[in-house]
């Protein structure tokens, strides 16, 4: 049954990034903890990008349309899809809401999936893009612990650096554990609170869209 | 076939605690994100209860046995399940493990959780009480979002309240919150580093035991 569920999914993915391809929209899915800051990494990302690059935004929870709300007042258009019972995002969901949010403009969506550093890994939504947060309050043996998902990304971002000064967490260590499991992935350190690190990702973003 | 599953769980629940229940042992199910703090808990709370307290752990991680080699220092017994592609406990494996870490000086057992806000929610364990930890680095609006597992807790355990002054958490906000949600659960906001409020903790503890 799960493979049939996770094949399914795979055809509505599929379905997913023809449509994007189609109108040159890139798609960004966003996984981590609950509370790994990637509604803060988005609202810093579309006050920058936003009006010069059409941004537009799905995100996911269990519950509320609190983040929705908190990202749309930088002006692109926002949808919030409350999963309710499921732990995590599906492509035939997402599919759904991809009219509601892509216009001729668009140029780059951001998909911010349920809080879960578990079943999102499974199931893929058409993204062009895998990304994982991982805050530095969660700890340097996050990757290691949850290896499904940081082995699948192509970018790792490491957020809350600013909070790095009241914590034990070993950043090189932690370094170490993701190039074990994701060799290929990118690793960016950032603090959406004080700045530092975040043009990286923005450049990151940026390239691409080229 | 997903309430054929749960109900099977439930079964398996009835079984682990009439097991407790003969062998006069008060069973804790912790949950939270990945990174909240069960284990620094439970760290501490070992380190306070042993060996005056006979206490156990059952520990879930997707991958990696990093919490009970963390947690065996203390001199309890500790086993650790891997749930590879499982986000969560079930009642079986649980059970499995009930003979290798109770003996008659057991009068309390830990189960830590896989790190995931979402899916053990739904899976009883054979506990007595089920608490969620939630540490203030994710933010108060995490009980509105994962309304399924803040609800149907008894025991509400906020972490990490040393970092308090370097972020923007509204610990009175975070209580209403969660009294919405959970009106009979008890709150308890504690830091496993500096110890403030960790008595509270351990006389919940032993009050369970009486």
């Amino acid at each position: 049954l799960e493979a049939h569920i996770l094949a399914h999914n795979n055809e509505h993915a599929a379905s997913n990034q023809r449509y994007l391809d189609s109108r040159n929209v890139r798609a960004f899915n966003l996984m981590s903890s609950p509370g790994s800051g990637k509604t803060a990494l988005l609202e810093k990302t579309l006050g920058e990008l936003l009006p010069e690059i059409g941004a537009s935004v799905i995100v996911g929870d269990q519950r509320t349309d609190l983040d929705a709300e908190r990202l749309r007042r930088f002006g692109g258009a926002v949808s919030q899809i409350e999963t309710g019972e499921m732990c995590h995002l599906d492509a035939a969901r997402v599919g759904a809401y991809l009219p509601k949010v892509i216009d001729v403009a668009t140029r780059v969506l951001f998909i911010e999936n349920v809080g879960n550093l578990i079943c999102p890994a499974a199931f893929n939504l058409g993204e062009h893009l895998k990304v994982a947060l991982l805050s530095v309050t969660e700890g340097e043996d996050k990757p290691l612990k949850y290896p499904a998902m940081f082995s699948l990304v192509d970018l790792v971002i490491i957020t809350k650096i600013d909070l790095l000064p009241h914590l034990e967490f070993d950043l090189g260590k932690c370094r170490k554990h993701l190039i074990q499991l994701a060799p290929r992935a990118q690793i960016i350190a950032l603090s959406s609170k004080s700045g530092e690190g975040f043009d990286s990702w923005l450049g990151f973003v940026r390239k691409q869209l080229l």
